[in-house]
């Protein structure tokens, strides 16, 4: 029925070795796929750009390392087209590995339910693996207890914005670093932090020290690199430091040398650092956007989003998430 | 009473900029210090070792950073000489900063309960800060459980020889890293270890591989730098770094940059770095001696220690156990 469409697929062309640009990637069409058993056909309507894409062409991660000439992965927001046995309906719209492309085969069992928000986007952001991220991530393995001061790294970033609002909704003190001053005013205004620091400015360290003269309590890292090197001189004894992200450490051809200050200052300060993933929760995702959609619901809770319009410009998208372009979670409107 | 006694004083002469050698101090002679009210005077017979003390050359730690010229500080076994106010008697043996010295004056609330062990230089190892140490990183932050494996650098240090023990009590499988062949043997033979590992050998990553297929469960860490980072790489999913020590980065001006791995590694599997102190758990030290006491008397955990004997040749034992030329405690007979 959809023979005579086409189909636009975004492919790394090569494997950055340094910066990630839009030259890295190409636009190939070819036919919208036909479905075998099993399968379904899915038309992407959104798609959601996460930094943490950048480290997925350096090494293996939580997944095999990409190579050039195959298909960008990436999680989208997609009308079902053709449901196959997936008991869903033409039209119903779903959550599911798309890649960087028009049209998707999915395999049925990944499609799960037809989801609905409104807006459609906050499926990919505070009720996708954004917010789930940012949910999990701070109330499970942070903790944050009323009174404490949290610093939040990434703080204009799809996680680090509402993970940073989560943590104020429980009483904390929340501090997040941005690049720029423009973002500092944004999140503090916007979003609710009590304060923001700018790394760009210099003297990181001065500024922690200033605005938490009693130490960080609970810090969650986005970026890793020169900044959690820094925040950890800023740490208060037995502080913990929930292991998020290290977007700083992506764009390059390898991660550099760890922070100083580990293990060193983990002991005299007697200092946890906690690396977690989202999937580790999945068990409980439904409790977490249960809890999402009421803070957001409540008005506490607010969801910045950051839209680019046109798959071809998902690279540039892609680049500009590395180098810290977006407010909120960027996605792209296919 | 003894006024007419000398009082030997080992000074550090300079702050090392490098390794540390024997040039760094100076031996002063000194009349044997006058108590005033409230002290007690001390003669120095055991002194403990510790390459932690190397550390307080380098940077303030849990104490302010040493200046030259100042008495080297350090924890003796020492016998009361003139109790003063203390309720103590002449001849009993306490464990209390001395310094490196023959003769201390001590506040007499600093000096604590009299104390009996057999040997008594116990008192200084698995009784003292090292079994200690060992007790309370390896059983309340690292909570092996039975089936785990367990890794323990400077597996054939004061610490890491305990602290492996104490694990393989628990019922865990438990791989010793060490440099050179001849502990690497011993740790085994004598202390129970399951397997040992040689950094020295080279390919430690591959040494780890072999030994531990399915992962680290548990790293008992008091090396820090390179052997840490390669631990890091060999860890199982949900693995616990307890971070107690990192000699590896004491011998020289300043700490390098911290291990790769760190976040990254943390992230993708899920690990957790938990950096403790002993004295945090002062409140159960009691309870601490009492379950070490019961090991050792069982013969089950077996106490190595390295006698070195003079005063004058504490300098040379701390640069020698930098080095790691001890097997066990080190401990210099004043």
């Amino acid at each position: 029925v959809i023979a005579h469409r086409e189909n636009r697929r975004v492919l790394l062309r090569d494997v950055p070795a340094g910066p990630l640009t839009p030259d890295h990637f190409t636009v190939e069409t070819a036919p919208v796929p036909q479905r075998a058993a099993g399968e379904a056909i899915v038309r992407t309507r959104f798609l959601g750009i996460d930094a943490g894409a950048r480290a997925w062409l350096q090494s293996a991660t939580y997944r095999t390392r990409l190579a050039a000439g195959e298909l960008m992965p990436g999680t989208g927001l997609a009308e079902v087209i053709d449901p196959g046995q997936s008991g869903l309906s033409a039209g119903d719209l779903v959550v599911c590995e798309t890649g960087w492309q028009d049209y998707a085969l999915v395999p049925v069992g990944l499609l799960g339910l037809p989801r609905y928000a409104e807006p459609p986007t906050h499926l990919l952001s505070v009720y996708g693996n954004p917010g789930l991220t940012a949910f999990f991530g701070m109330i499970r393995s942070g903790q944050p207890a009323r009174g404490e001061t949290v610093v939040v790294s990434a703080a204009a970033g799809a996680v680090g914005s509402l993970a940073g609002q989560l943590a104020r909704m429980r009483g904390c003190r929340v501090l997040g670093i941005v690049g720029g001053a423009g973002k500092a005013q944004r999140i503090v205004d916007e979003l609710g932090f009590h304060g923001a620091l700018d790394y760009r400015a210099g003297d990181l360290r001065g500024q922690l020290k200033a605005a938490a003269p009693d130490g960080v309590h609970l810090y969650f890292d986005n970026v890793g690199g020169e900044v959690l090197e820094t925040v950890l001189l800023a740490m208060a004894a037995h502080g913990r430091i929930v292991c998020c992200g290290a977007v700083s450490q992506y764009d390059g051809p390898a991660p550099a040398h760890g922070p100083r200050g580990v293990p060193g200052l983990l002991i005299t300060r007697r200092l946890q650092m906690l690396g977690f993933l989202v999937s580790d929760f999945d068990a409980d995702r439904a409790v977490g956007v249960e809890a999402l959609e009421t803070a957001v619901r409540s008005g506490e809770l607010k969801v910045p989003e950051d839209i680019v319009e046109g798959l071809a410009n998902a690279p540039a998208a892609l680049a500009g998430v590395l180098a810290g372009d977006n407010f909120g979670r960027r996605i792209v409107k296919v």
